[in-house]
């Protein structure tokens, strides 16, 4: 280690920069995997010097989730000024992206590796329903009504996407390109039953 | 214990009512709470004797989880003599009756607590394999055709069903006759959007 890197940060400054190293080592790997001393040698600081800021394993897992997580809403929050369409198709293409870039930490989020903790669980249950209250500020642009069956619809088709892209990135039977419009076009169609 | 309980019975008979046992009491309980402990207070046995038909605790939680999987797809086997609409509205109904049985076992073993266990995990994939299998194999009815989008479509249906259906047992808004109606509805008017 030079004496360039050991700079002394402010603690704000540096807790942000181990969180972003968490999420991108994330990325790759699962939570099991993400441990304090791998942090500790790829930031280049002493396993003491991490327990400064985070308190133990548990707070640095929940903190990187925290931040995975608002990272991943924001990336895929919707653009306005697009017509409902092309702003879901932009969404969703921001979402499998997404997905695409930290598959190895997103499935071990989405299908519960971390799960035996239940403030992990509260983040990813938070992730949801902060992805579904978007889903239905979004539904009038489908002609939808807000109503209980629209919200439960609107979850489900959340879970399908998630299902949907989780299988088709290691098993790429049909384009990308294919993938955005059966999943775009399946947000009005499920809709649609609603009324029915 | 009475002695008339004590009868001496065939190994595979008992430790097919001890696997039995178990099914039930996870309807109640997640599988953390599914102990050795609590399995041979409910049989009536010692735990020494309970060793002798599960090697351990996670070979007794993997055979009650293997044990509900083959509950849970048996009881959802369509009814082929229906017409298709109605043949899919029996078997959901049987789902969700299902889920409402066994809520708390269920919703942990798919939100994934047990899913540090690989051997789990495998179990959950391969019921939901299953079922996403069973679902193309009707598919003819519904005049889909079995390409790859159409697969993935079945398997994020079956996702949204699990989603809405755990979502809505806690928390029905809507009556279970529109649950059922929207679900059903949600499978053809899916597979209709891969045509496009």
């Amino acid at each position: 280690m030079t004496a360039a890197k050991r700079v002394r940060l402010d603690p704000e400054v540096r807790r942000e920069q181990l969180l972003q190293l968490g999420v991108e080592m994330l990325a790759t790997r699962t939570l099991d995997e993400l441990s304090i001393d791998l942090l500790s040698e790829e930031a280049g600081i002493s396993r003491g010097l991490l327990f400064h800021y985070f308190k133990n394993k548990q707070e640095f897992h929940r903190a990187v989730v925290q931040r995975a997580a608002a990272n991943l809403i924001e990336r895929t929050e919707p653009d306005r000024a697009l017509d409902p369409m092309p702003r879901l198709m932009l969404s969703l293409e921001h979402y499998i992206d997404y997905v695409i870039a930290n598959y190895r930490g997103y499935i071990a989020l989405v299908r519960g590796a971390a799960s035996g903790d239940a403030a992990l669980r509260e983040i990813f249950d938070q992730t949801r329903d902060a992805l579904t209250l978007r889903i239905t500020a979004h539904l009038a642009a489908f002609g939808a009504r807000d109503t209980p069956a629209v919200r439960l619809l609107a979850r489900g088709w959340l879970a399908m996407a998630e299902e949907v892209v989780l299988a088709w990135v290691p098993d790429p039977h049909i384009s990308k390109e294919e993938l955005l419009r059966i999943l775009a076009a399946a947000l009005p169609a499920l809709l649609a039953t609603s009324h029915g």
